[in-house]
């Protein structure tokens, strides 16, 4: 036998066994998706077999290959190469217990659940688009530092279901704009959605739509393992990245049912697991594994060992190596904190009446003069997000160096991509939109919180003092349905030393995004007195005022000045009002109720916000008022509106009269 | 001078109208966008001067051709093109209003702020994926009644920003699929975005892209009004949808800044504004129009009336004009109603145990009898969204004659599809995804609550109830932050009884879409009790106890029975616990303020909702109390889940004594 057919019957024993494994495990926890890992089983294999650089002892080391499964159902297919490479969080136990509570082995693949997750999967189109920011990260690493320690590729696998999605257009279209060469995409061309056939929803040329966007194509035969490997081949070599369609058979395995929708998404049932083993000529009872499978399979992971541990000596003599350890530490918090610190000075000293927006700017020039590793961004609205400071330099595909990334009309792209750029390591990113089109990117949000992963989000032109623009880009409960999501943190800042405070926070955080909610319109200083402390740590503080009050006029962002004027007004009629800004109600909830209770006081409390109600029930109880929005804006300048809608600090002032 | 020449010497002059008032409309706001209209203003001319069909008179006409700026920047080419055809609610009055507050004129086209406004765009790649759903409800319109009844175009302005658009991928594939001859989408092909020239952040060739989606392409100098006129002529003409890109210079017309990302989204200035006027030949003062210009556009209007009678004599003579009036009456309450009526009977009786998936699709069967138009649809789904009734047949190439869409896995382009689908008239849809996409799709569904357009949105697999497919796939603050919306009824109906009440409210709904939030879990029925009022309408009330109460557990969909139990539970330990269901919190809002108070009581309250608290201050004081979700969900099979998190009916129990 030639070594070529030695090696092709090795990985055949190598794919079935995730083929077992998949059938096995879904059929124990009566549910799970066995179509798409039983039929891309032999592209994985010959993909880690003969291409994938990764180290089960060490998930972490930077240089590794990056493997992403997009079609996030097919989780099995990754438990199965991770147990069967040896990750030592992945016995067989944990495969048994696939989608049972307090397993590693989750429906989906989680990041942080098990090593060598890179990322959550599971909602499609985010896998690839995540896939997208690492290829990224690779990239302006590389320029950054050598070949010699970041020169890896990023592999994903996606199917129907993630080509369809709109964030993928995005995705495939940066990639393609950058030139991301070290990206591959196998697609698990199999013609089949839930639905049935593809046929039923879509007629797209995919790989005409690949080549318009500038990737490099191929299509082979997905159970043909030397084509498979010819065209990984002629996918690395490409300077473009490159997309191969892998033409399977769902389920392959599964001599009944494969090639049918049912396959998709429940288990095959004993008969037909049965049926398989004798397809497959796999003998062996559920959750055992031959010894040469066990070896072929360890043999990847020893490989992957090996060349970690050259890059680590070359490191070690590497004249960047301090430069690339800081580049992938946590980020320098007391560097931060004194350079905001600073910053807070001058500006409580100058005063500056300024947009949050432009305050953010201003933050970001010292942030992005203390830390090494930040890359800012914007969906096309750089001069609207200021998110571009003094000397940033915009990333290209003839030149990755840089540190600006013009991301183009995709907000839903931007986020996936700063998800991944955040997991790749060694960059800090932030992006900005409009914070109404925090709607478009939400899904990658979302993914943000469940993975914990601390990227930044700047969204200006935060509510009706827009203007003109009108509802479609007036936000009034986007900040509500912000609060609503788990471990995400809403910052909506009062003025520039705020602004800065919050900058602090939101880099800060090790496993909490953050949303910093701006101004278009010039607000005032307000906090003229410097304290080191971050105030806004607390999430809310008393900006005016003391223990003894006649009302309490809690603000946020735009309306602490009207909080303020109303206190004012208030204080001529005799009424003293202490006026709380609350910047973040994240973590002012985290804060002790003695804390809490101290800051809102007893006395009546009216909320302001140009924005819904939604979520104020945090700080004002059913007795207390409110001034805000109670349904969507309009099209008008920014001081029209706020009279329009009755936000100003004579409607505070009547409200808290009446509240006496 | 020949013909041809003086229908483009006149056309030059109609082109330059749009100019005029678009450079001044804005400099007299200071404030929005005159880049896009003023190049796309020969394109337009030539459009609304040779093929669009529609009557200023009768702006809601079936068959008139349906022009949708996607680039809703661009608002001041509809407004203009809109007061030189005469629409009489566009008086130069308006035009001098642009954006001010209480105009017609809004920054971006509002739907229902003007006649003629065929949808609200703004947010980019919106139009045109609504304008997808116009031109397939035309073609299935076509197909059920007849050429001479329903045959018209459906044109689309839409520029760069809305073409890198995810959405716009879901959009464009799927008209392609289906084959959409009447789309005819004219691409700003000005290279210009707001960060710079599109060079910064795309390579793709949009030409090769609309290919590989199977849609007919052409490309011309987008101020050669004969050669747009040939390529709209060939667009026509040709069976698939077609796109042209018109290669336009940005603010065409302004001799110093067009061609410049300057002049996309600021006032030209005075300076720059003479100089187009000299650069143009147009002497006129501002908001001045020559007499031969505005002839020549209500010419246009004029035909349009024409073709509008002749229409109107056709559908006199038809044998289908009853059914065709029928299609674009509004819902039939009272028929609709007879029959929910009926079958809430007959379920008070079979009191089945179904999970309210499969309950929405029992219900549908009847409201797909009872409806002559309704319109289904799944985003890749359909088995689990149980959105399609027996005997419906799928929408394809093919066949328009079927009521059921298969939308692909492409959640917001089928909710902005439904948004065209209900815009244009005559069918009435509905289609479903997980709710845990609905932020897939929330873009569109805010444009649905904005626009005030009554599409229902089906989204099941509703909470941690749907068990191993993990957190990725668990909705727990979704519910919430769709009751953030304004405008947007959020069911979450208990059981089988409730679920065809919540599908009368949201069908019966002139102004405000729905979304019924379904369970994936079998639950029963709570109901047996019959009655016709429709409970659900008051969006809560109480299902057992009366107003002597020791306690109130006030409880949602799946999790009225664990309420049912828990306040069985109590009574077993003499407390008496009344239950409150509250399928709609919207609805419920909206009672006076006795009935509300009857409903909650005084006495302790619980609310139980397996997802976060936020929204829940409509129901709970603060020493209320709450079971439900605090982070995000996990993958373990559903019972598990709801133990793990501590959503029990002891945990009920013990919280309502704690309470006492």
């Amino acid at each position: 036998m030639n070594v070529q057919t030695k090696v092709t019957a090795i990985e055949d024993l190598m794919a079935n066994a995730i083929r077992a494994l998949t059938m096995d495990a879904v059929q124990q926890a009566n549910s799970g998706h066995p179509g798409a890992p039983m039929g891309m089983a032999d592209v994985a294999t010959v993909l880690f077999n003969r291409f994938i650089t990764l180290d089960p002892k060490e998930p972490r080391w930077p240089d590794r290959d990056r493997f992403v499964m997009s079609a996030g159902h097919g989780s099995m297919l990754v438990y199965a190469i991770h147990h069967l490479l040896g990750y030592d969080d992945m016995p067989m136990e944990q495969i048994k217990r696939f989608r049972q509570l307090g397993s590693r082995t989750a429906g989906h693949p989680e990041y942080r659940h098990a090593k060598g997750i890179e990322t959550t999967t599971g909602p499609l189109g985010q896998g690839i688009s995540t896939a997208v920011g690492m290829a990224l990260a690779e990239r302006m690493l590389n320029a950054r530092f050598s070949d010699a320690l970041m020169d890896h590729y990023t592999y994903v696998i996606a199917g129907d279901g993630c080509l369809m999605e709109g964030i993928s257009h995005e995705a495939i279209d940066l990639a393609g704009h950058l030139s991301l060469s070290r990206l591959i995409l196998l697609w698990d061309d199999n013609r089949i959605t839930i639905d049935g056939g593809t046929e039923l929803s879509t007629s797209t040329d995919q790989q005409a739509r690949f080549r318009a966007a500038g990737w490099h194509v191929q299509a082979v035969d997905g159970h043909d393992k030397e084509a498979i490997a010819a065209a990984i081949e002629m996918a690395r070599a490409d300077p473009r990245p490159s997309m191969i369609a892998c033409r399977t058979v769902i389920g392959y395995g599964a001599p009944n049912k494969q090639g049918s929708h049912d396959v998709h998404g429940a288990p095959l049932g004993a008969e037909e697991i049965a049926a398989a083993r004798e397809a497959l000529d796999w003998s062996l009872p559920a959750f055992e594994i031959p010894p040469e499978v066990t070896d072929a399979w360890r043999t990847v992971a020893a490989r992957g060992g090996e060349a970690r541990r050259a890059w680590t000596r070359r490191l070690g003599d590497d004249p960047q190596a301090e430069a690339f350890r800081a580049a992938f530490a946590p980020v320098d918090a007391k560097a931060l904190d004194a350079a905001i610190n600073a910053h807070k000075h001058r500006l409580s000293q100058d005063a500056p009446k300024v947009a949050t927006r432009k305050a953010s700017e201003m933050a970001l020039e010292v942030v992005n003069g203390t830390l090494p590793n930040t890359v800012g961004g914007s969906a096309d609205l750089t001069g609207s997000n200021n998110t571009r400071t003094k000397g940033m330099r915009p990333v290209s595909a003839a030149d990755y160096s840089g540190d600006y990334i013009h991301y183009g009309i995709r907000e839903h792209g931007m986020a996936a991509a700063m998800n991944g750029i955040a997991l790749h390591g060694g960059l800090k990113p932030y992006g900005g939109t409009f914070l109404a089109f925090a709607d478009y990117c939400r899904p990658a949000m979302r993914l943000s919180a469940l993975m914990g992963v601390p990227v930044a989000y700047v969204m200006t032109h935060d509510s009706i003092g827009l203007g003109e623009d009108g509802p479609t880009h007036q936000p009034v409960e986007t900040i509500a349905s912000l609060r609503a999501m788990p471990n995400m943190l809403v910052f909506r800042p009062a003025d520039a030393v705020e602004t800065a405070e919050s900058w602090a926070l939101a880099l800060e955080q090790e496993r909490t995004p953050s949303v910093l909610c701006l101004s278009r319109q010039g607000l005032p200083t307000v906090r003229t007195r410097h304290v080191e402390t971050n105030l806004a740590a607390r999430g809310a503080y008393v900006l005016k005022g003391g223990a003894k009050r006649d009302v309490t006029l809690i603000a946020t962002g735009s309306e602490v000045e009207l909080a303020l004027a109303a206190a004012d007004l208030l204080a001529e009629e005799g009424i003293s009002a202490a006026v709380v800004s609350a910047p973040c109600f994240e973590l002012f909830e985290q804060q002790p109720p003695e804390y809490r209770a101290e800051i809102l006081g007893e006395a009546p409390r009216i909320g302001i916000e140009a924005a819904v109600r939604q979520g104020w029930c945090l700080m004002l109880r059913p007795e207390d008022g409110f001034v805000g929005m109670t349904g969507f804006g309009a099209s008008a300048p920014a001081p029209d509106l706020y009279r329009h809608f009755g936000i100003t600090a004579e409607a505070v002032t009547r409200l808290a009269k009446n509240l006496q």
